[in-house]
């Protein structure tokens, strides 16, 4: 079966955690958004009125006849079905539960420089965005990073992974987080990156996986951008 | 089996969600930071070392020796232990994608007063608060329950539920959710509610429920308070 992979076709985005996952269990999968009258077809599918299952955003996956919305759930049906998580109940939640946690950290990220309203410009939040940033880099990326090398620091299995002694889904998307971090707070990530070096070993453990590495140097992966949850103004990174 | 459910004593917030499951389901728990003594404990859980799956915030649940944090993780648990979900994979994803945009819904509805810092008093950020609550407002509240709407006159097994023809997590998350707005933004939401009739009829459907119905008549049900995630500043709502 190929998926069909749902979300805007110029960003990483949420998307890149899904395609982390695809990528690294070497599934056969298509960009919808990216392919000729793809972004049409997924817009149709959001506005459309006959599916049962209407996602509320992008991203989502198709999967035979299923549509799977929301993140952290399609990675978990993709754990699931690509030996991604443990099989067994509570390494599956534990996973997850690190899964959602980053969830809350890229939506915090992403209100750093959208403090107000993700339908105005950033031009039009700035004096916000300032304000939302500076919080941000001295509260809330210390504990949440500060949470990740506890979790990596503690785990029974050793400091390699996040759950047990094997990758999972959290693992990849604990890379694109902080890969995404190091390109929108450069500043802020190198002050930091000595305290956390479980964190920032685990980041250069994914990214040199063979089919990691070959996604991160393909056209397929698109490069951080203006327009991502991830942004760098040099306003913000102090 | 008795579980440990620990969440901030004064308030519904996250906690709340997990409670309605609970009470729903009749299943025996302690509110462990209500009881003597019990918020120090809740707060050496989450700073303790010894913890190898620490939770990242309250809520989390403690079942026999397991700890379970992040609220729809919890229900992803509870809602399998307790018929509140359906036992097949589909229904199951389907249901935990709506509860992860109502969790989406519920950070957006924080930040309408709190769209700088936590860690800042609303009134250090009134005027930013103004801003981002016009927007919600406007632009959200509207296109989040619009959907919910969407989704329940989309169930091929009816209205009365979001997901096929019985109850689940994911409805008693969508009566607090509208519960807590009808608190926060009752001028907002008067003008919407003709509009939303599916949604507001769910709303009272779960209200109804003799064990739903039964809990909000106790004292186990704290009333909404300014120190919550719905908060109704009067200025806000216009």
């Amino acid at each position: 079966m190929r998926y069909e992979l749902y979300y805007w076709a110029s960003i990483q985005g949420r998307g890149e955690f899904v395609r982390l996952a695809l990528e690294e269990a070497g599934a056969s999968y298509v960009d919808v958004a990216r392919t000729d009258g793809g972004e049409a077809r997924m817009v149709a599918l959001l506005d459309g009125d006959t599916n049962a299952c209407p996602p509320f955003a992008p991203p989502f996956l198709k999967a035979g006849n299923r549509l799977i919305g929301q993140t952290a759930n399609i990675l978990l049906f993709l754990g699931e079905r690509h030996d991604l998580a443990p099989k067994r109940e509570a390494g599956r939640l534990w996973t997850h539960q690190l899964q959602l946690t980053l969830a809350d950290l890229v939506v915090e990220v992403h209100d750093t420089h959208h403090p107000i309203a993700s339908s105005l410009y950033y031009e039009d939040q700035r004096r916000e965005a300032k304000r939302r940033t500076a919080d941000f880099v001295t509260n809330r990326l210390p504990k949440y990073i500060g949470y990740f090398e506890r979790v990596l620091a503690r785990n029974p299995r050793g400091t390699a992974y996040l759950v047990g002694g094997r990758l999972t889904y959290a693992d990849l998307s604990l890379f694109q987080v902080v890969a995404g971090l190091h390109y929108a707070f450069p500043n802020a990530m190198a002050r930091v990156a000595r305290r956390y070096r479980h964190v920032m070993a685990l980041h250069a453990r994914v990214a040199a996986r063979p089919r990691i590495a070959a996604y991160l140097a393909s056209e397929r992966r698109l490069p951080f951008n203006q327009q991502g949850i991830f942004r760098h103004y040099a306003e913000l990174d102090r």
